[in-house]
């Protein structure tokens, strides 16, 4: 039990530091992909910080199953964790953990539950949506036939894309992007499904109260 | 508390004049928009029109903030009100206060839960998708590349936006409608999927209703 | 009391009638739609059949609102009944009637209360989409610029709105099949959305009864 | 009672066979349409492989209409049974049945009932995503002024049809590919909704844990 407590205790610790990572990694790969003619210099630093910050999942992640009592067990039950250190762009997932600590500390008073899952669900869909127009857009701007040229279009692909409304007038062309956009696809309908089902609900609540009152 | 009461009692009094301002705002924004080749003279009145309702809601929305004890909190608590005071085209989300205090002035014998959901969010959705097609239309429609170039494009567009359907025959390709358009799709699917939900669950009740019968 | 139940043993009676009449007007309206190179007597017949059946709606609604107590309560209450008499193309939205009656009459054992909303919504879109397809192809086939060259066409246009999948390859572009589909995505996204919420607390019942045997 | 019991005992002792047959089918399916160029005897084999899963699933249903006491009754209550027969791409619909048995057997710890929901659900759809793609592949690639060439653009169609995202930049043009794509959208509608209500008070629920912890 000793070793469970430990990892507890460490993962308490490591998370702000994760996650100011994990924006170091986006802001850095965000760069890289937004601003094409970087000089040399800047080129290199936002290079070593995308990579030094993909390693520090990595390190944290072995030293984690390291830690771990049964790591075949720490592997599977924690799934999550493999994917979002092998597909750092994915760790917007991972926010709702840090989130709820951080209320925990704070001692705040707890938002309303519908509150609390629209929050999560929208702020992750968002944060995965403005990755996949990233990821799409270092793919496609340059692929013949694109109809991806701009930030600016792949921005509007991702939202058309999150909504499922899906114009079709940008959508990605190459096996790369559309791998991405697959993804955010199914991840997408699953979060925004989640949003809209609990903006219903406090919808619902909200007019129950004031037929009440 | 005397103050707290007295934001109330304004509140409930100035309803109905910021109401049909809202109504002013939308008709004269709307005249503007779709009868482009207006005399001076009906040009500077829709205008000053426009103008004098936006006029209202900033200083109506000013006067409240004095009034409030707490002006952070008051601020914080009533983002909607700040948002629909810039943004007046998304005035429609303020109906639902003005509606409900309306039927219990009335004394009227209230409508089930889920009509009353229905109503107010299908309102709202048409009422914004509505201004949506009317901001886009005006952008939209001397663009070059546009396929939206008549007002009838602009409705069609926005249906099939609200419904998440997004054919892609009309879709903005200026930047502001863009803008518009990723508003109208985050709202849209929310709204519409709060309609969707209530007149499942209205069904539901009745069919329910109709098996004990 | 007395035309109160005066009225409501005509309704009873009069609906497997109204029902037939439906299926003879949506029958010679298809019929019409689709083979339009019809011998002129032949022509004149289902012209024949589409417009006394039209007329049988219009003179049924009529004589129920003579036979009810309060007119404007008939009209405010039953609002359903005067649209699909005026369109008489919406009239699968009336079925639920006839079949909750028809089951009482015979007192079949009842189905659970997720089939027969999936059963009815799922119907109702069917019923509604197929007559929605038959006007668009109508409005559409002769149109410049038209996607929607035949009777297919239109089938997987209606079918990619009801879904709110809106592929675009095949979408209206007059202004009637415009409306028109701007009622089906409305109409369609509540009535599937029904479908797939009771689909969805089938499945969820099945396998909660599966995991307590 | 007897034969009821023997159906029974037969239908839990088939099951694997069938499961088995119906991957051997959906793989030999695959590699005809996916490898085209085979050589003649791989041809036969894998063709022989497709047909004689087939005839064991029409065999193993006509013996157990056989050994029903009712078989009027079998037909009625078993009509899934029925139409996985005559279409064995649709198979996957029964997988819920093996993967609940197998569970009961093995006295496993059960999943939640919402990941069960969410993982037969959605299992169920990607597997008829991926049946849906080779079938429209099939059809499509040779048609003229097709938009599915490749069966990543055929994968592409499935999922933006299955999420109902439906860009249209890849759609099927064939009367076959169009009557499946129409089977995709209206079982995929059903199966994604019911993932994505399963994930949504999943997420509910975890939040609402975690608030109380």
């Amino acid at each position: 039990m000793d070793r469970q407590q430990r990892l507890q205790r460490w993962e308490r610790a490591a998370e702000p530091y994760l996650f100011v990572a994990s924006l170091l990694f986006l802001t850095s790969y965000a760069v890289r992909v937004l601003v094409p003619d970087l000089s040399p210099g800047w080129q290199a630093f936002w290079e070593i910080v995308t990579f030094a910050s993909w390693g520090l999942f990595v390190v944290e992640y072995l030293f984690r199953l390291l830690l771990s009592d049964d790591r075949r067990r720490f592997v599977r039950t924690r799934w999550l964790d493999l994917i979002v250190t092998a597909l750092p762009l994915l760790r917007p997932l991972r926010i709702v953990d840090l989130h709820e600590r951080m209320q925990h500390r704070r001692d705040h008073p707890r938002l309303a539950l519908e509150t609390r899952v629209m929050a999560y669900a929208g702020l992750t869909a968002l944060l995965l949506g403005f990755a996949a127009a990233l990821a799409v857009y270092h793919d496609e701007r340059t692929a013949p036939y694109t109809t991806i040229r701009t930030f600016g279009d792949a921005v509007w692909w991702a939202a058309s894309t999150l909504t499922t409304t899906g114009y079709g007038d940008a959508t990605p062309v190459t096996t790369r992007g559309r791998v991405v956009g697959v993804g955010l696809m199914f991840v997408g309908v699953a979060l925004v499904g989640a949003v809209v089902g609990s903006f219903s609900s406090w919808l619902v609540r909200r007019f129950r109260q004031e037929g009440e009152a």
